[in-house]
């Protein structure tokens, strides 16, 4: 083979080595996929319920009526009528949208992408939760972004520390491009921004001339407690792109998501996007618009919301059961993820070769939703694909794995 | 509105201003899906046609035996199945492709934006052939890449120019990452590279260690004439990366192409397809990988291909008819287009507009297909998604603008 030089990457590579390998987490993802595994790891959307004899109905209506235009390209910005549908969904949590500042992506993956394409030159400063969703930490990366992370507790994002942090970095001479928050059952944290700290970081946005990405994946997905306005919904000044996804409530198969921006940024998203992949699946938002038509959705929506709040149950009494005292974790009120933290001796990431070796059981390391260090000794646990036995047998095996590791450490220090 | 600078794509959207605007394109092709519009514009296959039962069939299928699955993210790389099919569809044209060197993407556009986005740092020099495909030199150009057009004859991309283009390159201190070509029934031009010129060009690419990017969307789109081999067949150095689509034979709208790549290689475009939209669309995938074990997909290719070669023929009857006699106009043995050049006092982009207005009939101007200027009185005609009727009567159409413009110019002359 020629020398061919392929070194664009590997800066990339380099800084994503020194937490956990992208490359690694891909492993870890095909590991778990094993059927003999019991994955913790993945943020799988429960599937196994979904109304499949509806759903052979809406695709054979989409075939008769609209077969020809379905297996077509579709329009870069994705099909009017999805997009209607679109609206109503936001509206479920009382946020508004024009249709023609909807853009259908491939997946809020897709929307993240253009989104740090279109705004982010390398080594342009992005603010993030510490931790952070290890995708959105993939992408910003990619673009040679730094990233700064503020720490999180049970009511989200601590806005106190984000003043003085925009001030800091800005004095060091660094552009600010946005900051990206999930404030609802946050990925990986599962614990959602309180309505006082919403207030704050729109507040402190205004001020500060700060644009905020809201990424809003799970925001339907709440078991417990009562709705919080959305960032969006509370913004005056047009500072907020707000992303969201079908993959949580119809299919993460079908690839479809969206962003909602200003005319003007949009119609730089959908040049890039027309650069990147020229349009969207016209054959799943053929069946995504015919879908939500139907009440049924919702319908759909409640009987995983019941699954994931049960699941979520479970976990958390197998935490209690087989985590040593010194363990903590976070209290999701929605969502598919919890944070577990295990005594400061501990290494997660050294954990999980033994966890899938030894126990079969899978979870993904705290260190990859961190850009630099971080999480050493935390967890991501999802709750969201396994069901109940699984998720308490499941915790039981890293619960002896943790025991084990406890105690060759406390031999060690004799 | 607060003040956000979006000014990153200025300098893209600047260099395509120059030429066609791509916000240009897509208004044309949104104009041009007007039902009143008879377009030759947009290069959309014909699904009119489609084995529509036996589609029903399959999803019932996948949805019976992969339900869960098929709504679930999936692989970065995408599903082993379905490149086993990919590669039987490669074998069709005698090339040869390894399992593990096959990533499936979004449309073969997401395949070329990953290699672009692999290899290219801003004023990368990048070869092309002139015309060449739009959407490529959009991608392109949105790495800020510097773009090289090598002219084309009825054989394909003129070899004996490439050499001495290259060295000038170099020369300027310019880096060349890849020549890209679309070697069969060409995009624009309707022409096929002739074995001799593919000899060459695999020759001087090894003398001058070229990476090459063969784009092959339409190879068994073949209505006339013998199969030739593909770069990729004759590649003994892993120096051709190889582009393929399912658009063309099952699918446009299922959003599914593939590129084959050295290991090294493929590693980062996984890696750089994770940051971009995760994976390929699950659903789609299942859709391909049932709808490939039959026989049926042959059928239907050999089905449409005699509706192309019908189409093809009627066109070219209607340009003999109606386009005035210093017009020429290419002959293709395949795909989807053609491309016509009329008498040099014309200008196609003027002509759109009066086309479009006063006509009803819709065509790309050739400037869509250069980067710098180009293809002033030249049309890209596509004869894949128009039936033979409208054909005739779009082109009768375009002769009548073309005769009134030239009475305009001839006027003026005296």
């Amino acid at each position: 083979m020629t020398k061919i030089h392929v070194d664009k990457w590997d800066k990339f590579y380099a800084s994503r080595v020194q937490t956990l390998r992208p490359s690694a987490i891909r492993d870890l993802m095909s590991v778990s996929s094993r059927p003999d595994i019991i994955s913790l790891a993945g943020g799988f959307p429960h599937t196994r319920d979904f109304p499949f004899d509806k759903l052979k109905e809406i695709i054979n209506h989409v075939i008769k009526n609209s077969g020809p235009a379905s297996l077509q390209y579709g329009p870069t910005e994705g099909f009017e009528e999805l997009k209607r549908h679109i609206k109503n969904i936001m509206a479920e949590e009382n946020t508004k949208a024009k249709i023609e500042n909807i853009l259908i992506t491939t997946g809020a993956t897709q929307a993240l992408d253009l989104v740090t394409k279109t705004f982010v030159d390398p080594g342009d400063a992005l603010i993030l939760e510490a931790p952070s969703y290890s995708g959105a930490i993939t992408t910003f990366v990619s673009y040679q972004a730094e990233i700064v992370q503020i720490p999180i507790d049970d009511d989200g994002l601590i806005t106190d520390k984000l003043q003085t942090r925009i001030e800091e970095i800005r004095e060091s001479g660094k552009s600010i491009k946005f900051l990206y928050t999930i404030p609802n059952f946050h990925n990986p944290a599962g614990v959602t921004m309180s309505s006082k700290r919403r207030t704050d970081l729109i507040r402190i946005a205004n001020e500060q001339d700060l644009m905020i990405i809201e990424d809003n994946p799970y925001g339907l997905l709440r078991f417990e407690g009562k709705k919080l306005p959305t960032l969006k919904s509370m913004d005056t000044q047009n500072r907020v792109l707000y992303l969201g996804t079908l993959s949580k409530i119809l299919s993460a198969g079908m690839r479809l998501g969206w962003v909602v921006a200003p005319t003007a940024i949009l119609a730089k998203l959908i040049f890039g996007k027309q650069a990147t992949d020229l349009c969207s699946n016209s054959f799943t938002q053929y069946i995504a618009l015919e879908y939500f038509k139907h009440g049924i959705w919702k319908e759909y929506v409640s009987s995983v919301i019941k699954i994931y709040r049960e699941r979520c149950a479970t976990m958390q009494e197998a935490l209690k059961e087989f985590f040593p005292e010194e363990s903590t974790w976070t209290k999701p009120k929605g969502g598919f993820f919890l944070w577990a933290t295990v005594p400061p001796y501990l290494d997660t990431t050294e954990m999980l070769a033994e966890s899938i070796r030894e126990e079969k059981v899978a979870f993904i390391p705290g260190q990859g939703f961190f850009a630099e260090k971080g999480g050493v000794n935390a967890m991501r646990l999802a709750f969201s694909y396994c069901d109940s036995e699984q998720i308490y047998e499941g915790i039981k095996r890293i619960g002896k794995v943790i025991k084990r590791q406890s105690e060759l450490y406390r031999s060690l220090q004799i």
